[in-house]
């Protein structure tokens, strides 16, 4: 049997360095990202892939506030949307190339994916994460105002919107994610996927909010019954003591181990702390199972045992 | 065997009238809509649907043009690609509600779809399709110039970009909506399809191009082997001498009359005639079955033949 991998691509894998990158340089950065995955893909692993989408539905949103006069600003859940019809179609082209560039025509699909919250999750409760453009006090006092938005100052840079990042609970299109497994690679649950709630009548809502990536991808990897869930990120290991001088890479990593190191606030919040939980979160709910964490170029070599943080029960 | 049904669904189906309409208000629409889908499936078709993106990429597209000097803009396959995913986003989640409430728990998935266009298409030679805001002469030289578009002057409004109206050739995605048919309803090929070419290399590229939708939901409608192309529109029956006194509404068209009625200039350019020629490619190629042309509102009807107008071999 093949081995089933869920893999989280973070944004370093899907977006130049530029400050202001186009789409054409990013789909360059996606080409050479899809050339790893379709090594994966040739060794024999099955996987759907969850990506981030901070860098671009920022900038979709971005456009949108700035042309409200022309054209009626767009709700953050329909950007969220608009951001997963956009990484997915460059991934899926990309992917599609690089599997036939190495004799596999295989079909790569990417599903719009909706994700539903907990409108009482807490994270509604204290919004965390600063999308779109920036706002003097006094734009920012009437956007609350006019439009119960949150917003923050922002490192005297001005004041940003905030919105809440609350768990994935449900992944609405599951049953298409299960369907189309053995048959093709899929993109889902983009950005951590389109936040939406229940309300009591059945109907669904987006809301404004974002689900991490890395959270999405575990449910993802729980739901599908997967046998590793792959982090792909900047570095090729966890570490402790980050960038100090007695800074260690982990080469494993058991539950309680990882417990107390996030006890100690050894991971960055926002960066490195969501992905080792992510993983726990995994090996939890699958003892059996393991969760890596590498970068993208090691995948291979991590999935061989040769490098990467693995994450494991015991 | 129940019946399979490519249903092309056109702007008035997913768009409020308003000249400047908010997502929020286009959804409420995508909702009335949805609950007629509802009915449909709830009668045992199986079905795709193609919708139209017009409006929404328009939208798109300007909104990227207007913010030009604050973020990159957007190429336009790739406001393609984010209607897909922002009208796919809209259609499925009030589609799964309209189904849920008729109780029919069925999967409804929309994937982000490429359609292949053929570079040496005559319709490259001469543009037509006007995408985005207006330019003075001005700017439209300086365009034309540096980045090698297409403007031409548009009724006395202004300059406007226009680009390639290209016939589909082949849906990237077809294996994926093959294998989801049986289990889910399909929304694919939005807005045409996001129409790309391919190069000597195999690679697939993006082009500024507008795939008709009905003719990209007839290639569909082949390569899946439906019963019945289903064309929705804002009309009830297809009609010679429209909006003169003797106005004719068809209730069957055969291909030998509607080829007579094409000849004569009877259908709008735009409007009418691809529907109609939809319509009469799928009944060539497949000479037992049947394509209809009618109103949202009265497609159960039509499809029970009591109206619109079918198209028949003969």
């Amino acid at each position: 049997m093949p081995e089933k991998l869920v893999i989280a691509l973070g944004g370093n894998a899907l977006q130049s360095k530029d400050s202001a990158p186009t789409a054409q340089a990013q789909l360059e950065v996606v080409r050479q990202t899809a050339a790893h995955i379709a090594e994966i893909s040739r060794r024999g692993y099955e996987m759907a892939i969850v990506h981030g989408n901070g860098p671009q539905v920022g900038r979709i949103l971005l456009a949108s506030e700035t042309a409200r006069d022309t054209v009626p600003p767009m709700p953050f859940d329909v950007c969220g949307a608009m951001s997963q019809g956009y990484i997915g179609y460059h991934i899926q082209q990309a992917l599609k190339y690089a599997l036939a560039a190495r004799d596999r025509n295989y079909p790569v699909v990417s599903l719009t994916t909706q994700v539903v919250v907990d409108r009482q999750d807490p994270a509604f409760q204290q919004p965390t994460k600063p999308i779109g453009g920036f706002y003097t006090e006094e734009e920012a006092r009437a956007l609350e105002r006019e439009k119960g938005y949150v917003l923050r100052e922002d490192a005297g840079r001005g004041w940003r919107r905030v919105v809440a990042s609350p768990l994935p609970r449900r992944i609405v299109e599951i049953g298409a994610v299960r369907l189309l497994w053995d048959h093709a690679i899929v993109i889902t649950c983009g950005g951590g996927g389109i936040p939406v709630v229940e309300n009591p009548d059945g109907t669904l809502e987006g809301v404004a909010a974002v689900i991490d990536k890395d959270f999405a991808a575990e449910l993802l990897a729980e739901q599908v019954d997967a046998d590793a869930l792959l982090i792909l990120t900047e570095v090729e290991k966890v570490a402790v003591n980050f960038g100090k001088p007695d800074q260690r890479d982990l080469d494993r990593l058991s539950l309680a181990q990882a417990a107390r190191y996030v006890e100690e606030g050894q991971f960055g919040v926002g960066s490195m702390l969501p992905k080792v939980e992510a993983a726990m979160k995994f090996v939890r709910a699958n003892p059996g199972r393991r969760a890596i964490i590498t970068s993208l170029d090691r995948a291979l070599d991590a999935l061989d045992g040769k490098t990467g943080t693995v994450v494991s029960f015991a």
